[in-house]
């Protein structure tokens, strides 16, 4: 896979693509990260990229002309799914979408900026929009690492360790249940008992009764 | 405000707190970042903080006394509103959440751990679980970073321009109205001609219409 994120503040992407499941599904080849400043687009004085709103509201809006060449360079080079913006009115990312997600060979991500974006990009040059959440942030930096993380590591190979992605909470539709790890006893706090039992078949009807109970009371959509 | 973040992975969080709105809100002294890697606070060969979970699953779980040493010692510094600890179970992000979080004056954030931290700390030391969606991620640290960012640019000062935050998507239950900047056209695709009026009232009535229709459209639950 090959993501292009397109970004007025590249600086903010470094670390968090950097790290950890990204930068192994990187270095095995699994995926192709490609940041985008969009100043390097603008053909204005300083690198300009933003102007007034038309509306007379505060703040800067980023302008429809740097997207538009970075956008047009990148499909004349290849095709891609999807042209990606991050805005909080989008569709609302979950672990389905990230799944079909997954499955794409190219995507560009465009970071929404601080107070907004030239309106006709998003209705000429973008193809879907995503929200990670009913919140605002600073920019869609976070958001477009938040996309990246949540889609790269469910590219075969990119966990070390298929077993644990399938067990993640929401891939089968129920939240996992409570997970303990040595000491079996800390502060007068124990691990539940049956844990300790070595009965392999009595651990999992706990497990699944455990996923079950905190899905009905954390997230009772999802048994839906 | 202070936030205390506990990771294993400090270097993930680099870039996002030390980019646009959160580095000024440092440099203003409006918030303190403290990074506390949890390896400093394990007692084990190598700074181990994990460990193999009792219930034979795959996938390591962190244990509990580094994130037990760490948060005494902190707690016995300065009392701390909230205890979070970002999880795909917890209760999910929104604006409303955001602003009661953005009066605190001392929050911890405990970042998740891959395949998830001994659930005695979240019984037991964590004071309030929060997830940014229904998606699983690499580590609690992108979460964390979002959390961060959407209360911190609520403190009155991050943002340069207050009218702008005020006019932010989910502030008044409204999405925001599309927006425009120059040029007027731009490859025939045309601004809407009230924006260029010079109307202020129409505009204004414009604006109004747009954010209910987009709001009625995208995102229906905002107006109930």
């Amino acid at each position: 896979m090959r993501i292009d994120i397109l970004t007025v503040m590249p600086e903010a992407l470094e670390s968090p693509l950097n790290c950890s499941i990204l930068q192994r599904a990187q270095d095995k080849g699994l995926v192709e990260f490609h940041i985008h400043n969009l100043r390097d687009w603008s053909t204005r004085k300083h690198r300009k990229v933003d102007d007034y709103p038309f509306s007379g509201d505060a703040g800067m809006v980023m302008q429809i002309e740097p997207v538009y060449r970075c956008i047009e360079q990148l499909k004349s080079e290849r095709n891609y799914d999807d042209v990606i913006f991050t805005s909080p009115d989008g569709d609302i990312l979950d672990q389905p979408m990230a799944n079909a997600l997954s499955l794409a060979e190219n995507l560009i991500i465009l970071c929404g900026h601080y107070k907004g974006v030239d309106f006709r990009i998003r209705e000429h040059l973008v193809t879907r929009e995503i929200s990670i959440g009913n919140y605002v942030l600073t920019g869609g930096e976070l958001p477009a690492a938040v996309i990246a993380d949540a889609v790269v590591r469910l590219i075969p190979g990119a966990i070390g360790d298929e077993q644990s992605a399938l067990s993640d909470s929401f891939q089968d539709n129920l939240l996992e249940a409570p997970i303990y790890t040595r000491p079996a006893e800390f502060n007068g706090w124990k691990v539940p008992d049956v844990l300790l039992s070595g009965n392999f078949a009595k651990i999992e009807q706990w497990k699944m009764e455990q996923a079950l109970k905190r899905t009905r009371e954390l997230r009772p959509e999802l048994l839906k």
